[in-house]
């Protein structure tokens, strides 16, 4: 029986390659993708569906889109939201159309954030904080879920298209609850294609795939063959910094934020799970489990960029000739760094008053 | 168990008093209404739910609202409406503020009628048709549900408060397109005490109490208190002309529809099921079985006012004294006076230009 992910729990996946097997997903192949950034050449970012239409698109320079959603429900970004946000702007920089939704809707229905709260949470904030991570606002269409009524309709005419029992096969489970924010969500993953045929990649974690496929039975089943069928992007978790969970809000002492005080996150750090040895002794002979320490995850994951840098750490460490301390430093340092650059960055990018959205 | 009503089903129902009691509905009793239409004069209104609290508020002169909607899927409207916009009518004249929601989401999912040329439909006929039957525009709040954020926020808020378990209870089935219907639904019924708290009362067809009984159930599961249980009015079918089904688009040639060649509804009125016996010598001798006369039924529900005028038809009839032949002839000719009034109405209601739209 195939393993069904639940795009709601926050069970860290420990066998991706299982994953890709058993969900049929295709390998992320990196020659494939031009100047690909550091999730992708460092295997975070690991699989996808139909990539290939993606990769033909920009090879042709042929329209194509990347599409990912905003959830306004409080003034903080998830840590690893910033992964998406980098390969938005990785597919931007290639010639992508960008759609960013606003899910007010969603936010309002889940955790009771009044439209017009959704509203400013994303304008003063959320819109800003893309933008300081990258995103590109002059190639950027946004809408709010709420004002786009060809999505809202989408959705009415894919609610209509699916059974319970097929809901019930890729989710697992079915409630009104879920059934409704799924099919909206299918509205959305479409809806650049009502303006244009195009192909569309949506990056996302792999927990949720679930939408992606429901989407691609939706259009698979339409006669008209209105759609191309959404290709996807999957990178793995930002784990948690005890290493157990993927990162979560709900563990805010193995979270990271945005923004956040660097002094507390490096506190949060010192903390984290390591690969050190539990002597110095033992360190200097044996070296670091690199592959189990969080620091080291962070500095992969989110904060060198530079491939040579980032292995000259790896080799240290692993022989022993770096400590766990001399790691944890360093890699307090580079956060402290990034969250001065994103707050800067922030900062500007609040400025901005010309956004492209979708007006009805 | 529980009969269930299914509200996409034809089946004409049998034993209005069983269907009382089943679904736990209250009689419609004319004392507490004053003036009331000929419908409700004759027992086609037949029941309601919490119908004091309107009442109540028609007596106190306190408000209160009364809702409906518009399927603009083509451009025709089902001659059992009629009855819909009469009730609405008579809550206008007696304080309440109309709504009149137009159901572009659900003719674009359910017949794949584009938002445009639903909202087109809508504005070019069925709301001149809808003023031309009786309702006033000066006292009614129109909007199209796709362009109602509100609706949509509610609805999602919803979804979430029911489990699949209640759906199928109340629906006897569930499936996606169902329940998003449903859920949007709620999110009409209750939208008017968004801005007022305030009753309201929903005209329908037995055959919507399901969407009636969700709506009270979710209201009776916020713990907010924000919303007043809606209170329902329960008219009866308009019967088929071939007496078995309810009046349905699907069976033309029992079917009248608004506007309608009266020389054409005239054939369908002379093939239509009569109470009359086979011979008039057994007619005279024995009289007309009323009741079971579809003619009769079209005065009845539809085409005079007067109830002396009706009861004297009804004495002749019953008696032998008047022939189906002569009832049918009548029919004919009051049909063809509705209709001519009707087109003039129409014609008169299409010159309207202010009309009261939700803007948003």
């Amino acid at each position: 029986m195939t393993k069904i992910i639940d795009p709601y729990g926050s069970a860290l996946v420990e066998d991706y390659e299982k994953l890709i097997k058993d969900f049929g997903l295709e390998h992320f192949n990196l020659k494939e993708f031009p100047d690909g950034n550091k999730l992708m050449r460092r295997g975070v970012v690991f699989a996808g569906r139909d990539l290939k239409q993606i990769a033909k698109a920009m090879k042709e320079k042929k329209p194509f889109y990347v599409l990912s959603g905003i959830m306004p429900t409080n003034d903080k970004i998830h840590f690893g939201t910033k992964q998406v946000v980098e390969n938005i702007a990785y597919f931007q920089k290639h010639g992508a159309n960008a759609y960013i939704l606003i899910a007010d809707l969603e936010a309002a229905a889940a955790r009771g954030v009044s439209l017009e709260e959704g509203k400013k949470r994303a304008m003063d904030f959320h819109i800003p904080a893309y933008i300081a991570l990258g995103l590109d606002p002059k190639k950027t269409t946004f809408y709010f879920q709420s004002e786009n009524k060809d999505v809202v309709r989408l959705g009415f005419e894919f609610a209509r298209k699916i059974t319970l029992n097929e809901f019930k096969a890729i989710y697992g489970d079915a409630d009104p609850g879920k059934i409704m924010s799924a099919v909206i969500q299918a509205g959305d993953i479409l809806y650049p294609q009502l303006k244009e045929r195009m192909p569309g990649i949506i990056p996302v974690g792999i927990d949720q795939d679930p939408h992606i496929r429901l989407t691609r039975d939706i259009v698979r089943r339409s006669k008209d063959k209105k759609f191309f069928l959404p290709s996807s992007l999957y990178h793995k978790y930002t784990p948690s910094l005890d290493g157990k969970l993927k990162m979560s809000k709900s563990h805010p002492q193995s979270c990271i934020e945005l923004p956040e005080d660097p002094k507390v996150v490096c506190k949060k750090i010192q903390r984290a799970v390591s690969g050190g040895k539990a002597t110095l002794e033992e360190h200097r002979k044996l070296g670091a489990e690199v592959e189990k320490d969080m620091s080291f995850e962070l500095l992969k994951q989110h904060l060198i960029e530079d491939d040579k840098e980032l292995d000259k750490i790896y080799k240290a460490y692993k022989s022993g000739k770096m400590t766990t301390g001399e790691l944890k430093k360093l890699t307090c340092e580079k956060m402290a760094e990034f969250m001065d650059d994103f707050n800067k960055k922030l900062k500007q990018a609040k400025k901005i008053n010309k956004l492209n959205f979708v007006k009805f």
